[in-house]
């Protein structure tokens, strides 16, 4: 648990202190995480040891990753007039980072990604283990099975944190905003998924509309704004407040998420971890593509739709689907987007009514949130 | 075949009178399952009404089924003291319909089984609406992944449910028990999935004992024992009696789970609604199937093994596996098993400290739970 830092000099907050105070909060988290997995460990080796690899594969997703989601709640918290050493922001963090590593274990079967941050992804993992231990039936029917049972186990597991969070006064309110992430997140995923299918068949207006509203239920809301949210209401912040961080936090994470998918097509393997393009070798339906098509003549439209999604896309491919949307214009626009949106955040962050520790902080998230290269 | 005690002292009930009761709670269970799946429909509908079909797909899930895990909740609940017409034990029962929905629309997909309830699974219809409307990519990848979102979706409304059947003061102990009973299911098929891969390699007895832990886990206590506890514990049950419900439901659920081993191997497709010998072709290995393994001869138990698991066996196959299994003698066994198991149930149902209306009650759930044929 965390130990009570020393009150911080709110006129005089430096990114230093700032980083000091939120490296506690990550230490809270972490234990908090491994403590949690740990007493999971018994309940699961008490049912067959045999079980252990589930919690094995979630330990291994939980222990990694920059912590966003969790540092918003903890920010929502002490912006909201929440105490720094305070169990609640850290239980609710907990519960996001678990939830996201569910979403991960889902989203990885469902992208049919073979790695995630450097190491196999979870149904690899189950693979791998059924084929190196020569078992009967299909490794890899075993692999995304196990992985479809991990990822609800992790679901379960963000809940029994949520609700550990939520005794205080603000419970009631923080759950609602939970409940309703869940629902966003996974409505807009599928919406993603559709858009893969329905995506080429639509007139490109309709086509940069709905990538707008799918990044910002699947990403912006579940990246950004609700965990802000959460952390605020956990502390018994008002609806004005709680709008004002919506204000700030919504278009913020629109411009994280336009971000990615730039990222997605444009970033440098060697920075981000993924292969070049893997964006497009999936046939991600992004407000960039859908810009890129809407904007290219019929030719140029008709060969990024061929293209797309074809998971066997060598280096040149790669680098024709890049030439083609850099030349409609699409990268131009999108940067302009994500410039707008940050703006937009940026400016409800100056009128946003917390102390300056808190609004530093927050100004030093957004800034990385959006110039980030990985 | 059944060992039913003498039937104790009543106390002015009747099966009709305990109908009565059971129809009222269903009727708020239905109402309560309406009412929120049209509360989400809403949700859904403003993040975008292409997302409602998730809402359809656990609309036909939670419309039928036997509501057997909802009823004990109710009779937990009942027997612990609780006021028939409370809203308490309906949200929990509603909550564990939900749970359901979610564990059958991921279990068609790990069993790729293309019906439920004589309609298509929900990865199937999601599959066909894809093939249907001619879009792009793969019909049965979308339709997998379309599945897994619903199936989270379902978990996380189970969740909402559930926390909002938990504000009375039997709250946090019936939440212990929600916890726990999650894990329980998800590591008990996670056991069931691992059994099939390595089962053929292992000692009888050791693969004996396995099966039975796995349907301790994955099924007795899912889907007897702690729904009893559930409700018991929110009407303030103490230990004693928690422990008492458990010394009845838990061998009653193992009891179940024998008989729908059976029938899944030997049960008449007219009424299970399943194709002959469904379990054969998904390979379970049961504890009727370890049995008949380990009490066959060496060249019976490898023909067993050989056949087991063939996803195109013929009903000729299907015929030898049934003879096969008789003649090693694990269908008597397994009956006897039923048989003493029920007994226990039983017994411990006999004793079991509570008023006479809920005992009679229990007592009927249970008779129909191990003689029923579908």
């Amino acid at each position: 648990m965390l130990s009570a830092p020393a009150t911080p000099d709110q006129g005089g907050s430096t990114p230093e202190t700032i980083a000091a105070e939120q490296d506690l909060f990550r230490a809270a988290l972490t234990s908090s995480i491994d403590d949690f997995l740990t007493d999971q460990r018994d309940v699961l080796a008490a049912i067959s040891v045999e079980s252990l690899p589930l919690i094995t594969s979630i330990a291994a997703l939980t222990s990694g990753g920059k912590r966003m989601r969790a540092l918003l709640c903890y920010w929502g918290w002490r912006a909201a007039g929440g105490s720094p050493a305070a169990p609640a922001p850290v239980m609710a963090g907990t519960a996001l980072e678990f939830f996201q590593a569910a979403a991960l274990i889902h989203d990885d079967i469902i992208d049919r990604s073979d790695t995630r941050r450097g190491r196999p992804s979870v149904h690899r993992q189950f693979t791998t283990r059924h084929a190196d231990a020569g078992w009967h039936l299909d490794p890899e029917r075993f692999g995304v099975s196990a992985a479809i049972l991990a990822g609800d186990l992790c679901l379960a597991f963000s809940e029994e944190l949520f609700t550990a969070s939520c005794s205080g006064t603000g419970g009631s309110a923080a759950r609602t905003i939970f409940n309703r992430m869940r629902t966003e997140v996974m409505a807009g995923q599928y919406l993603d998924l559709l858009e893969e299918a329905v995506g080429p068949d639509q007139a490109p207006v309709v086509a940069e509309q709905r990538a707008l509203n799918i990044l910002r239920f699947k990403s912006a809301k579940y990246s950004m704004e609700r965990p802000l949210m959460l952390g605020g209401a956990l502390a018994g912040a008002d609806g004005a407040l709680l709008a004002a961080y919506s204000a700030f936090a919504l278009p913020l994470g629109e411009a994280f998420q336009l971000r990615d998918d730039v990222l997605g097509v444009f970033g440098d393997p060697e920075v981000t971890g993924k292969p070049a393009g893997d964006d497009l070798r999936e046939g991600k339906r992004t407000f960039l593509i859908a810009r890129a098509t809407g904007a290219s003549d019929d030719r140029a439209c008709a060969e990024i739709n061929a293209m797309l999604g074809d998971t066997d896309m060598d280096a040149g491919a790669v680098e024709r689907l890049r030439s083609l949307i850099t030349a409609s214009g699409a990268l131009a626009h999108t940067e302009q987007l994500i410039e707008e949106k940050s703006g937009e955040a940026f400016a409800a962050l100056s009128t946003l009514p917390v102390d300056p520790v808190s609004r530093q902080a927050l100004q030093l998230l957004a800034e990385a949130a959006v110039t980030r290269t990985a």
